[in-house]
This record gives structure tokens, C-alpha cells and sequence, in this order.
């Protein structure tokens, strides 16, 4: 699978800072930013510069390398209590976000396995078990690219939510892996982008990184997902996910359970795509898992004062839709009160 | 039914121009304007300004009487020629609302049938029928809330979208109707409001008319709709409607199937609101409805520099969702595509 030119978290050429694509400027502004105090690393992730869980996982494995660089101790257990101080600072940022906290215990668990070592040795196992994380992520979106592949056919209308890209991983992305993959193999297809309020990263994110393989794709708004759907324009529905019961019940941004409704009512396949790790073994079923509630600013108020979208990129925007009768419990008008009939013959 | 204190359409004292709230400055700016030109008119139609199909009907019949009064002419023959071009002028402002063109259509024929009465009673004639569209729209509106009420139950959640409100009609709305006159008779409900993009009617305009009334409700984005369906907070769902088939297909704005399809998956009642005059006997079904294609740039850039709800509106903005394993097809991680069970049974 061929780079998709995002390269959304690497270390600097000196190993002592981690440059990262500000999500919060896309798609505007493709800004990369140096970064190497503590204050600066943990303000990236709690702002959302980088977001997306495999994204901060990586990002934290390599900012606690970068900053167990500059402990100036040079006694290992100083040290080692210095990484750790480190680490409960940066897991502090988001605390919901679960792979934050397990890349940097498994940070943790290394530095607590080079006992007698010297701190340069120390460090220098850092830096690898970082690009190891770093590397488990690009394959394992590889593979669930590659099986996701299998579900695409040619001339496939996809629909996807959110924005589970490159920009949310290391490179390719989880449901968004096998439609860049099927690009780069010459299969037909096209995207059908649902904007993904309150804070649109379907427009900010996965529009910019479509646009940018030049895969073909239509940006809507939410609530004209039916009205796509039913002029049969989408074959699948592709979404990520943030943490899976195991009963297979999944929690994914809002929305997704909509869309799955509307697949399910038009005959659509619906696919949840992410790594195994985002499987919750402790979640029997889906009422397991807490649901964050978040500042009612983002519905209000608009902050986003420059296009949300990329400048070329397609709309559709239908003012109006139908809905069947069949769906109707009855039509109220200053007559009375109608009920459609089965057999779809006239009411009135 | 009360007063909602909501006058959008009047005539000034002195009945030389047409006073309206100025919907786009809403729910940041209560302002009402005085229009009196030809050009302001047209003008108000065609920025929404004025909008709504029964308000339109309205305003165009007020504003048709008001410039007929600036013709000097004083010979029947060359008023009538004047007051059909005129008519035709305001027509033009939005060619596809079918409110605008009737009730323009009914005061030429009113014009029509005063041959032989000089100019003064002809006016005084057209200010006559200009308010019995006025009233009959109260009317209309009246008689589908006491209709629809008689659908809520006490501590009934009903969801809405888009705005079928007093603003969008003569006074009390359609859709919002039944909601607005059980508030004023003490039955506890609670609305919940789409916020409906594009352009946001829901958060701007249905969330200021239900503040001010004093109806309890909750502003939701679009996309929370299963959210809280799912968690049983919705009875019913109510809905205005722009053309409505003989079978009852009903066409409306975007958005309203999905809901539609949601509610029916939920078991939610879902009923349609509209005067008998949307009713299109032409159609028999909705595959003869067509519909509006609007501007790219509504998706794409935000409008709205000003917050787009009233600042008290409470809103509800969960992060996430859970869709049931039942809508899922296939779950794909890196390790292959699981298929979740019937039974609920753990996959993993």
C-alpha cells in the first residue's frame, strides 16, 4: 500500500521534538508543528492537534521519548521516576481516550525493564519500542485495509461518517483503509462523506484526506444519509469505532447508530472497522459502555469561522425529501386526521 | 388558543406598508421591518426574510394590496394591467412555492370581479381579502393543533425538526400547533429539536419560537436523533410537510424521512402536519414529488457568525453512540471479518 503523503506524527531528525499535523487547521492550512516541551505536547493532544485513538497513542509513546531525553539525571531509578511523573502528566490530557494510557504504560513497562542499563541505552530502547508502536499501527491498518478490500466491488458507493483516516492513525486509517487501498488498485468507487456534526470532522478531516488521494466523493450533511440511500447511490456503509462489547454492540461517534437504522431499512450492508485492541472483553453487550456527554457550546455556537471544507470539493445538497406512507402514521391536516393506507391508494 | 405574542406578518396603522419579523436576524435580533417599495417586497421573499409557504401566501397578498395603492391610475382597466404585473413581479421571487403564486392568483381574481367599482373599493376589497387569508390561515392552523393535540399525552417527548411554527405561518404553526396549544393547557411535554442543516431552522427558529412560549425542550444536532429515541425519551415524532401525494407520500424537509425510518425502527408514531392545501392531487405518489437542489456552499461554509441558538436553549450533545450488533454486518479488525450472532453471543 502506497504512502498516502500524510505523515501525521514523526519524530524531527534529532530526535528531540515531535512534529505533528495540527488537525485543529485542516483543511485549511496543512500546518506541521515542532514540539518539545511538556506543556506543548500535552496541550496538542487535549486541544485536539491530534486526535484519533491509534494517533494518540503513537503521539504519547514518542513525546515521552522526547521528553525522558532531557532528564538530566543520570541515575536509573531517578530517571525512571521522572518518566513516570512524565507519563501521568501527558495520560491526564484526555482520560478517556484509551490508548493513551496503554502506549505510555507500555513506555512505562519498558523503561522498568532496562534496570542496569545506562540512561543512553535506556533511551535508545525508547526510541524503538515508539517506532515499534508506531510500526504495529501501519500494519495493522494495513490488514484491515486489505480485508476490507474484499468487500469492495466495483462501482461501489461507500458511505462513511466521522473521520477514522490517516490523520486518526499512523498512515491509513481503519474504514477509511480500504477505500484509499481500492484507489490505489484502480477499483471504481465513491465516496458519499456524511459532515459528522457537532464538530465536523467528516467535512474538516476525512473530505481533506479523499480529496488528497483523489478519491472521488460527495460530502453531505447528517440528515441527508436517507435520502442518499434511497436513490440507491450506496452499496456499504463503512464506520470506525471507539470501543467494541463483546457481543459485537459497538460505540462509535454519533451517528452511527442512525446510519446503521437506515442501511438495515434500505437493504445496505453496514461494516465497523478497527483494531482488535478497541474490543472491550470487560463489555458483555453495548449498555456497558458510558457514552460522553459534551458542552452544549458545540451545538450553539459555530466556531468554525474559515469554509469546513475543502474549497473543490462536491456537494449535494437537497433542500427537500419524500417519505413513503409507509412510514407515515397519519397525516394531520385542519380536516382531520388521515391514515395512509397499505395499499398505497389515495388517502384523500 | 392564546396569543403566542409572535406577530409575523401585519399591516402599519396607516396600511401603506407590510411590517414582518425578519426571520434571518433570528434568534440573536427580534426586528421587524417596514416594507412599501416593490423592490423591498420582492426582496424579503426572496432572502427569506419572510419564509414559510403559508406566511409567504400572506405577505405576498398584504404586500400585493400595499403597492396597489401606490398606483396612480385612477381607470379600472389600466389598475387591473398595473396590479397583474405587479403580482407577477413578486411572484417571481421564489418561482417554487406554491403559496405564493395561489394567493396572488386569488387577489387578481378578487381585482377581476370588481369591474364597475372605482379604485377606493376595490382597494378597500383587496385589504378585506388580504385579511381572510390572514384569518383563514389562523383558521387552518387552529384546527390542525386541536387535532394534533388530541395525539400528546401528558409527559409526552415529541421530536421536531426544521420549523412548521408560528413564524413559518399566520400565528400558531403547524407541526409546532399542537405543541404551543397543549403548553398553554398544562400538559407537560418536552420537544425535542433537530437543529436542521444546512441552514439550521431548527436551532434558529423552532428553538426561539419554543423559548419564548415557554415550552420545555432541548436542542439536539441531527445526527443525536437515534441517540434519544434509543433512550425513550421520544412518543412521537412531529413533522411539517411541503407537498403531500394522494397516497400520502409527503414530501418535506430534508431530513424528514430518516427520522421516519428511525421512529418506525424505535416504534415511534410518526405524524405529518400541513394545511389540506398541500395536498398535490395531481401526485400520486412521491416518485412524482421533485426536488429542490440547492448551492454547495451551504454545506461547505458557515453563515451563521453569530451564535445560532438562543443563548438559554438547553442542548443534549452526547459524543458517541452504541449501534446494536443486530445492524452490524461485520465487524473487521486486523485479525479478519467477524459476523455477530444472532443469539448475542459473545464474537470475540
Amino acid at each position: 500500500m502506497k504512502n498516502t503523503e500524510i505523515i501525521n506524527i514523526r519524530l524531527c531528525d534529532e530526535n528531540t521534538s515531535v512534529i505533528i499535523l495540527d488537525q485543529t487547521l485542516l483543511p485549511n492550512d496543512t500546518v506541521y508543528i515542532k514540539l518539545n516541551s511538556a506543556e506543548a505536547l500535552f496541550e496538542a493532544i487535549y486541544t485536539l492537534r491530534v486526535r484519533g485513538a491509534p494517533a494518540i497513542g503513537i503521539f504519547a509513546a514518542y513525546a515521552l521519548y522526547v521528553l525522558a531525553r532531557q532528564i538530566s539525571s543520570t541515575n536509573y531509578e531517578d530517571f525512571k521516576t521522572e518518566v513516570s511523573k512524565l507519563s501521568a502528566y501527558l495520560n491526564s490530557s484526555r482520560p478517556t481516550a484509551v490508548n493513551l494510557g496503554a502506549q505510555l504504560n507500555r513506555m512505562e513497562k519498558l523503561v522498568g525493564s532496562c534496570a542496569g542499563q545506562d540512561i543512553k541505552q535506556t533511551l535508545c530502547a525508547m526510541k524503538e519500542e515508539a517506532d515499534k508502536i508506531y510500526n504495529e499501527d501501519v500494519e495493522m491498518c494495513r490488514a484491515i485495509s486489505e480485508h476490507g478490500l474484499s468487500l469492495i466491488q466495483d462501482g461501489y458507493g461507500i458511505m462513511t461518517q466521522c473521520n477514522a483516516g490517516p490523520v486518526a492513525t499512523s498512515k491509513y486509517g481503519t474504514a477509511l483503509g480500504p477505500i484509499l487501498l481500492g484507489h490505489e488498485r484502480g477499483i471504481r468507487q465513491h465516496a458519499y462523506i456524511c459532515e459528522t456534526r457537532p464538530l465536523l470532522q467528516g467535512s474538516r478531516l476525512t473530505a481533506y484526506e479523499l480529496k488528497k488521494a483523489g478519491v472521488d466523493c460527495t460530502l453531505i450533511c447528517d440528515n441527508m444519509a436517507s435520502f442518499v440511500m434511497n436513490e440507491g447511490k450506496v452499496n456499504a456503509v463503512f464506520a470506525g469505532c471507539d470501543r467494541i462489547a463483546r457481543n459485537g454492540d459497538t460505540a462509535n461517534k454519533i451517528g452511527t447508530s442512525g446510519l446503521a437504522i437506515l442501511a438495515k431499512h434500505y437493504g445496505i450492508p453496514f461494516y465497523i472497522f478497527g483494531p482488535s485492541t478497541t474490543i472491550d472483553m470487560e463489555s458483555a453487550t453495548g449498555a456497558d459502555i458510558e457514552i460522553e456527554l459534551r458542552k452544549p457550546e458545540e451545538i450553539k455556537e459555530m466556531f468554525f469561522t474559515k469554509p469546513m471544507a475543502p474549497a473543490d470539493i462536491n456537494c449535494y445538497n437537497p433542500a427537500f425529501d419524500v417519505t413513503s406512507s409507509s412510514l407515515i402514521t397519519a397525516i394531520i391536516t385542519e380536516k382531520g386526521i388521515f391514515k395512509p393506507k397499505e395499499n398505497n391508494s389515495p388517502i384523500f
